[in-house]
């Protein structure tokens, strides 16, 4: 399929086009360019939902529950599964995607895992890029899980407008949580398998963090949710007014602007890595320096990097 | 303190030097390149081990553990607990420390927490330059923990010698783990808390998921520890263990250089970021046509990189 092809077919909303265009982006292949300059004026109509937490925390739970209520009012949907590659699966893992496997039929819900297998930059850059391919394709809702509460995984479900950040007893407590970065990001909290032992201390112990932390313009509400009933719709109402607030105040535009620039940002060192990479490629006596310990690595870099062509 | 009495008081072994050199990386300062270039020659003498797994799984009852069998030898051991930035916390956590409080007077152990307040690069670029300044003051062995087990921790554990996985029943089943990408870069498992009902499950998923993935030149073995016990020699031997091997096979200075050659890459393109971040704050159009999607952010970057001088 040529890109002129590929991009007719993700702004129609074709979900052969959809799947094939998510995995240009994963492989990093040179097409993704011209994918990105087709596709880019289509963008920013899209709700963005991050889901993050520790595993087994719930997120697939959750999203599937959530797809459940946006359904009910007739809005189109996307869940991507942002999974690190890993060569012992070959890519992404079906295993969230089964516990969506509800809405598989539905031909307004899209769900796709997503790895990075080539992509410049990996996760952080190929997810935005993923999530404005949905977006084009005219979902009205995309939802991004991460596997893993770690700072990458933490900096993917930030790149959305509401970020939904869940916690359940015994996964690692709040200050836990803290380390990664993760209080800070939280528009919602959500306290999953809160019929369970534990979970009351979970919130109290995250009330407490809060109350602790500097003050922010949107004070993020922590919910209870029991994961048997599978309930979404407080869960659904809590994004839902957080997207009024942050559309209202300006929160949400200055937060696509600031991570829009910093994409870039991004974007552009990768592209210089690769040229350092191939100028240290070509200077054996700098490796040598380098390994044995003549020149140190800051040193190497500085010069590399202004012997490099931008 | 001038940066040539730091790299004096490093080389010496002193504390005080030891620990301002680190703060020093923290922050991110000018004087950084200095400090690299002064201790380099004096590094590469340490042995480094990672340890990562899931919060709560016993990272730091481990490493606790393992300095106590290791001072039985009379080696010098410095633990890095790595900690990504919470302004919640105003850095560095003190948990992990307090749960290691009986070496705390020990004058041949040091340990200390780290985290990324400016570096450029983030952790991943700091923990590295940490290492270095530790290696240099004559440790014998470095220890690095990391917190959470997210693509990013992942990357910072296995930037060692030998790296550690723990997993505990209850907290993310082996699938979960592999989504991070850990179980390619473990050479030691260990499943802590073999007490608990579970522990034997978590063992034997571990053990299908290594036999159904690739052949390794080093089969990492799978230890299971009792944490109320604390006893850690038998993990202490499976570490000197591939220790031994990664010498005499040649994989251990294919590592080193592999990831010395990855880290200079990256902080060349660190570099050139923010010369890009500059340029591009000085183009108002530029920002306009990207946040009104005249301009992708592919073009962006692309335009942006060419017109930056590296």
């Amino acid at each position: 399929m040529e890109v002129e092809e590929l991009v007719r077919g993700v702004l129609a909303g074709d979900r052969r086009a959809v799947a094939r265009a998510i995995s240009l982006v994963e492989d990093g292949r040179s097409e993704l360019e011209l994918l990105s300059a087709g596709i880019y004026g289509a963008t920013g109509r899209a709700v963005t939902i991050g889901i993050t937490g520790a595993p087994g925390v719930g997120k697939s739970t959750l999203a599937g529950a959530l797809v459940g209520v946006v359904r009910a009012d007739e809005r189109r949907v996307a869940v991507l599964a942002v999974d690190p590659t890993s060569p012992y699966t070959g890519g992404a893992l079906l295993g969230d995607r089964v516990r969506m496997q509800e809405h598989a039929t539905d031909p307004d819900v899209f769900i796709r895992s997503m790895a990075t297998r080539g992509h410049l930059g990996g996760m952080a850059l190929a997810a935005p890029e993923g999530v404005r391919i949905l977006d084009a394709a005219g979902y009205d809702l995309v939802m991004v899980e991460t596997v893993g509460v770690g700072q990458a995984e933490v900096e993917v479900a930030a790149a959305t407008d509401t970020t939904v950040v869940m916690l359940a007893p015994g996964l690692g407590d709040a200050v836990q949580m803290a380390k990664a970065g993760i209080l800070e990001v939280a528009d919602v909290f959500v306290v999953n398998k809160a019929d369970r032992d534990g979970a009351a201390d979970v919130v109290r112990e995250l009330r407490q963090m809060l109350h602790l932390g500097p003050k922010r313009d949107w004070d993020p509400p922590v919910l209870s949710v029991a994961a048997t009933t599978g309930d979404a719709s407080a869960v659904w109402a809590a994004v839902e007014e957080h997207d009024a607030w942050a559309r209202t105040s300006g929160a949400r535009d200055a937060k696509r602007r600031a991570r829009l620039l910093a994409e870039v940002e991004s974007l552009a060192a990768e592209r210089f890595k690769l040229a350092v990479a191939a100028a240290l490629a070509d200077d054996p006596e700098l490796v040598t320096d380098l390994t044995e310990r003549r020149v140190d690595p800051y040193r190497a870099a500085a010069a590399l990097a202004r012997r490099t062509p931008s």
